[in-house]
């Protein structure tokens, strides 16, 4: 008996409410630490990667697109949903080009993160790319997107008056400011 | 004519597929600025709250709770969704006391931002809370969380190896840690 059974949720069954392109939508029936019953409404995602992609001198890529969800213009990192058993660096590679037009020479994994674990199970990879050299940007047809290059001060005062309003990229900008203040910049 | 007229996604209609508890599934139609329609999965949701609690010995107050979305125990800050017509201030207050049993003497809103905007409006508004004062925990009947009182150093490490995996969360630790460093901590 681990020592977490009192928080944990056992799975009665799961209902499929609606299978989209992106998501699907369950209703599932839990049993809780209690032993009462309860419903959890949970999306379903592929999971998707993001870029924080450090120039040469020393700015960030960041892509302002339409979201129909928010129904908004977000600035963002550069993103995209994981393919069908795609490896998630092989995904960032690919994102980071099709929608800013730049391969990078160095990668590394910062760290992995849930993004509504209240509904969903999307779950994000987040990479730091370095050495980045300009080849062409391969936008999808039906994708539409500026690209904006951001010094850390700006990107810091676009988080706090509120022009980038995106959790993985706030995160992925105060971790930058972070390892920046290490380095002494 | 604004200049985003070339990013922008015009609504034709919104299909709903589902009225949930907690979210409402939507299947929107969209023109998009090349005049083509393309379908937008979109997942409605009150919105939420999260809250950064620094103790006075200078560590942060975290939930370990398990969410069925993605199935497994999550270390996140204290949080809660919007109740209708609820100031977000107020929800705040609420949800740090139900969860942890704590009031707080200072709020501050850091910023706001939408958590999974390729799919969901989900908006987190989130605030540092100092000056805290135990009172008492005041947890939902069916609500089970541990709360865990974590140092700079152990959160930022969390987050590194993987323990600590929520998006709003990581945002927070890492603003933390920027503001300490200005701070000379």
């Amino acid at each position: 008996m681990s020592n977490a059974d009192h928080l944990i949720e056992k799975q009665l069954n799961s209902e499929t409410i609606y299978e989209g392109k992106v998501i699907t939508l369950t209703v599932q029936t839990v049993e809780l630490p209690n032993g009462k019953q309860a419903k959890r409404e949970v999306v379903l995602h592929p999971g998707a990667v993001t870029v924080l992609a450090i120039t040469a001198d020393d700015q960030i890529l960041l892509v302002n697109q339409f979201r129909k969800a928010p129904n908004s213009l977000l600035i963002e990192t550069p993103a995209g949903k994981l393919e069908r058993g795609e490896d998630p660096l092989t995904s960032a590679k690919r994102e980071l080009e099709e929608e800013t037009g730049y391969q990078a020479a160095e990668w590394k994994h910062i760290t992995s993160f849930y993004t509504s674990p209240g509904f969903a199970d999307e779950l994000i990879h987040c990479y730091v790319a370095t050495g980045l050299t300009m080849v062409e940007q391969k936008l999808d047809e039906d994708e539409f997107l500026d690209v904006l290059h951001v010094t850390a001060e700006a990107a810091e005062q676009m988080i706090l008056d509120g022009r980038i309003a995106d959790a993985k990229t706030v995160a992925l900008v105060y971790w930058w400011l972070r390892e920046r203040m290490r380095e002494g910049k």
